[in-house]
């Protein structure tokens, strides 16, 4: 196990930022985020778009702002856990918390700042009857272990690459596939279609476009088949023993939501003085808390990530009091940087 | 009298980066300030100097700060009024406000924002009995036209560049001069301290060194001598029409503490949702003002700028519903640098 001061969930500008503030203040911390690369929204949503309005950068990309930040946090020696998902936070007791991923990483810290951005991408799940009861037995929304598909009937929901790539590669393996698309044009790259094609043209799988799961049938989430409406037609069942759902990733809370915070829809309720959530010790800055007058702009998680560094710095010392310093004259960057006074 | 949407009162960051938020937002806005050149402490008190905090910019001095920013606000045209004292904030009915500077310069709004860092940086006051009554009237801490001292009997306090430029060019003029500093060691150029020795030597001045005035004697301020008070003597009574003080300068909320605010000791008290004072439609952001929980950070004052040009445009376009937008697609910027959509 793995112990810091802080634990910051998410690699996004304000996550990158928090670093430095805490590193300011002398804090600790380390990153851990779902997306295998920092930069959050900015890197994953326009990389390569302007953006005008962070103080005093007239203009730069979001990957830009991230190299910047990156930049910036670098006398810090932040250790990140990338491509990790937090699945866990718990509190073993008042001083201390943990927190595990996916990966089977375990940190402890003595404060967590949740920096999630609109939460975690999560895959957008499919609605039909007996869905819930199948999800995560037969019905898959990733792929881990190809080989279990092996000799067995398989449906691929999708049009995109994720859909068509697994339909392509599955049709090697399987006994069948077919593949389902609510529509008749592809988002997946023209190579994967025309390849589609090929492969449905030599009979080799079948594809159904413009429909739509309306059932699966099954005992106790073991599929035996799934109902298909397509539009303007009639319903058609398909023999099944794995369905593989593929429509893209959403933003959701995910985990996040289940760690007893007080939640105002998809975001997080902190106060306006130190950002902290419903649980002490445990803070929220960025686009993913909510206080009276928020408005998710990058700069106003600056603001919170700032503040909630010296609450964070408060709480963990009690006894010392934290003056507002210029930086200019800041001891800590002075050392980091290697500054003569 | 010029109109425009808001004036900003203070061109330190947070002041020029309150004209982009509200120009993003389609508002205009003018700054005003006493320091004839924009960049506020930034520029005043260390131009030179390394920051590390502003976010994404791992390093830059005030000055280069300032530029960054003079240069993010070019494409809204703003209008600055630097060198004018804002001596008077008037409101002549619910909706509009007058700014007056003590330049005579006139303006009027429909929201105003004091951005004021510190305050204005007013002269440090002589201590001692009768200078409440002579001051304005023969008691000056600044000279607007010396020709008024013509052949009177003058007392210059000070020892820096103000107190010896003044002593040196007065003495031309005046019936007498003397020049009272309190310490022995001068903080003036020393071709002006050479230059004084000269003329004491010459018999054409006095200097009193190591001394203070102790009282003024006068008659409904109108002076007729100094007595002043040499450490380890005896008091010195000094014939005087005049006297000159040049103690420096030292922030001070100057006359904004006159405009019927609520204040906090030297700042402002505002809201943590738009960060407005007492008086609706007067906001302040950036040091000067006061919230539960406020660091007096550079990008704090950024976020609050923000926050309170969305509580400007609610204010002034009720009507309209205003959603926060990433810049990359903000119609207003890309007209502003003539992108194309």
């Amino acid at each position: 196990m793995i112990s810091t001061d802080v634990v910051i969930i998410g690699a996004g500008p304000c996550g990158l930022f928090q670093v430095f503030e805490l590193g300011l203040l002398g804090l600790k911390s380390v990153i851990v985020d779902s997306i295998p690369r920092p930069g959050g929204q900015c890197s994953e949503l326009y990389p390569d778009k302007p953006i005008y309005d962070i103080p005093a950068i007239p203009v730069c990309t979001g990957d830009e702002l991230t190299q910047r930040l990156l930049q910036q946090i670098k006398p810090f020696d932040c250790r990140m856990y990338l491509g990790e998902e937090v699945t866990e936070l718990g509190q073993p007791d008042a001083e201390h918390f943990t927190v595990a991923t996916n990966k089977g990483t375990t940190l402890q810290s003595r404060a967590v700042v949740i920096a999630g951005g609109v939460g975690s991408f999560q895959p957008r799940p499919m609605r039909a009857e007996g869905v819930d009861d199948c999800a995560g037995k037969t019905l898959h929304y990733r792929v881990q272990d190809p080989g279990r598909f092996k000799d067995s009937k398989i449906v691929v929901f999708g049009g995109g690459d994720s859909a068509l790539d697994w339909a392509l590669e599955l049709v090697n393996i399987a006994k069948h596939v077919t593949l389902v698309h609510r529509r008749d044009e592809y988002r997946a790259m023209p190579a994967s279609v025309s390849r589609l094609r090929e492969l449905q043209a030599a009979g080799r799988l079948d594809v159904i476009e413009r429909a739509k799961a309306s059932s699966i049938e099954h005992t106790d989430g073991q599929m035996s088949s799934i109902t298909v409406q397509v539009k303007g037609g009639e319903p058609v069942t398909l023999p099944a023993d794995h369905a593989l759902v593929f429509f893209g990733l959403a933003p959701k809370l995910g985990p996040i939501a289940e760690w007893g915070l007080d939640i105002n829809r998809k975001t997080i309720n902190v106060d306006t003085e130190k950002f902290e959530t419903s649980t002490p010790g445990i803070y929220a800055v960025g686009d993913i808390n909510h206080y009276p007058g928020k408005k998710k702009l990058i700069l106003c998680g600056f603001h919170e990530a700032a503040l909630a560094a010296f609450a964070i710095k408060q709480r963990l010392e009690p006894d010392r009091k934290v003056h507002v310093q210029y930086t200019t004259t800041s001891p800590i960057m002075h050392e980091r940087l290697g500054v003569e006074d």
